[in-house]
Parts: structure tokens; sequence; C-alpha cells
């Protein structure tokens, strides 16, 4: 079975995933609020086309023992993902278009980053570390299509992420 | 001036004003990922019309004085809000339609409780309470028109927080 370490979550490193959600330098920051709030402006967008965002909480596990043998993608709309409670967790993802085990890249999400899938993107189900933990999640709702397609990996191609 | 008293944060007691959003027995739990996760499904709908759903990040230092002055409300669009660090936060709002000082009310949302504003509900900026915290903020960008009204209360009708 093929074991990977975990990356750390950096912008560039996720770019063909996605977005990471985190207040960084890199963000657009202005002051707001009479300068009581700064504002780390868009750090991604939602994209739904002809459905409905909606914004849910995601209450999950950690998955023992972290094999992945399963991949999803939803083709029709972003979905983005925050941790809650000062949590890592694990994003284990593969570049749209047809699923290759190989070209699997899982990193490592601080507790102050999430990230945004965009359209597309092929990614492991949530994998919460340490403890159950809260995540916000908003993706799409309603709308026409199927906005969900899963691949399950033969046995020889499992990948044992090692902590 | 009139003083306050912070209020619970319900679902009920917000519903004028928006949703809450929160993983509570209210919520449609439903397990998903092969049982790994509990999905409480579209606590909240991102509203945006021709706009385009963004997420930001927002750090606010807590008000001081804790006293209301200024109120605004967003037309166009929903605004949620999530806090991110684990820290209680205010929430003061009054109705959609002609501002009234007097129908300000003001609740305390726990750690573990967001807020989505519904259209023209009018609100003061985000009170962040104990040390300066982020929020995770879904909300409308781009799109025409104008997403913004204020209104700047005669000291008269400022309103005094009470711990």
């Amino acid at each position: 079975m093929r074991q990977v370490i975990p990356e750390p979550l950096t912008a560039d490193a996720f770019a063909p995933f996605g977005d990471v959600i985190e207040a960084s330098d890199r963000a657009e920051a202005k002051p707001i609020n009479y300068g009581w709030t700064t504002r780390f402006n868009a750090l991604t967008d939602v994209a739904v086309g002809d459905g409905q965002a909606i914004i849910s909480i995601f209450r999950s596990k950690p998955l023992t023992p972290p094999i992945l043998k399963i991949f999803e993608r939803h083709p029709l709309g972003s979905q983005a993902f925050m941790p809650l409670q000062g949590r890592p967790f694990l994003v284990a993802v593969a570049p749209p278009g047809g699923f290759h085990p190989a070209k699997v890249r899982v990193f490592r999400a601080e507790a102050n980053q999430g990230v945004n899938y965009a359209k597309g993107t092929w990614h492991h189900f949530l994998l919460a570390l340490e403890a159950e933990s809260d995540f916000l999640v908003v993706d799409r709702d309603g709308g026409p299509g199927e906005n969900l397609d899963e691949v399950e990996l033969p046995e020889a191609d499992w990948i044992a992420v090692r902590a």
C-alpha cells in the first residue's frame, strides 16, 4: 500500500485543487467597522451554478485506520470546509478529470486553515484529526443535475496516511 | 442612555432577523461519509440575488466602551458570521423596514453559534467579546445595486450593553 506523509497546506501547493481559507498576508486585508475589524476579503468564491448555496455543520470523527479507499467530486459546485474547534485536519485531493490514484496528494490543514474545493476536484471525505470535530461547510443544494461522483479504489490503490 | 442586557441566542428568538447556525437538535441531522460524519444540513441559505457569494474572515476587536451608535443593513444579500476561535460574541439587531431604536435587541451568541442576517435586517457591526477574534463570513460581492445602508443614532438613542 502506498504510504503518504501529509504536506503542509499552502495556497500555492493547493492552487490546482481550490483555495485555502485563512487570514494570511496574501489576502486583501482592509480595515472596516470604523477600525474595529480587519476584513480578509473574498478568500474564495462560492460556486453553485443553478443551485443554492447553503451553510451546514459537519461533525466528523477521525478515520481509523487512516486508509483512503474512496474519493468523490462535485462537478456542479464548490465545497468549503472550515474547522470550528481549533483542531487540524487532513485534506486528500486529486486533480479534476479522470481519477488517478498516483496523483492523490494529502495536506495537513492547521486549525486556522480551511479549504474550498473547486468544482470537480476529487477529494476524500472529511478527515478530522485528534478528536470528533465540527466544521462549517458551504456548498451547493438543489438545482438540476447530479452533483456527486464517487470512485472506490481497488485494494492495490489504497493509500495509508502516516501521521 | 438605554441599557440592554443581552438575551440568550435561540432560533425562535432570532427568527425575525435571520437564522442561528448551530448543530442543534432542531437541525436535520443525517449520517454521511459512511458513518464518519453527521451532517447538520442547510442550517441557513446564502442569499445573494444577482451577486456572488464569497467567503471572508473578519478579525474583530471587542467594542469598548460597549455603546451602540451605528446600525447597518444589506438589502441585497444575507450575511453570515461564525466564530472560529471558541469565543462568544454579541449580536445587535433590529427588524427590516424603518429603523426604530426601541426595537433593537441584543443577543449573546455562544462560542458554538453563528448567525445569518436575512436581507434587510438592521445590525450593529461585529461585536467580539473577550479578545480579538476571527469569524468566518459568507456574504454578497459584486452584482448591481448598493448593498449597504447605515444609520447613525442621535446620542439620545445610543444603547449601552451591559455584560
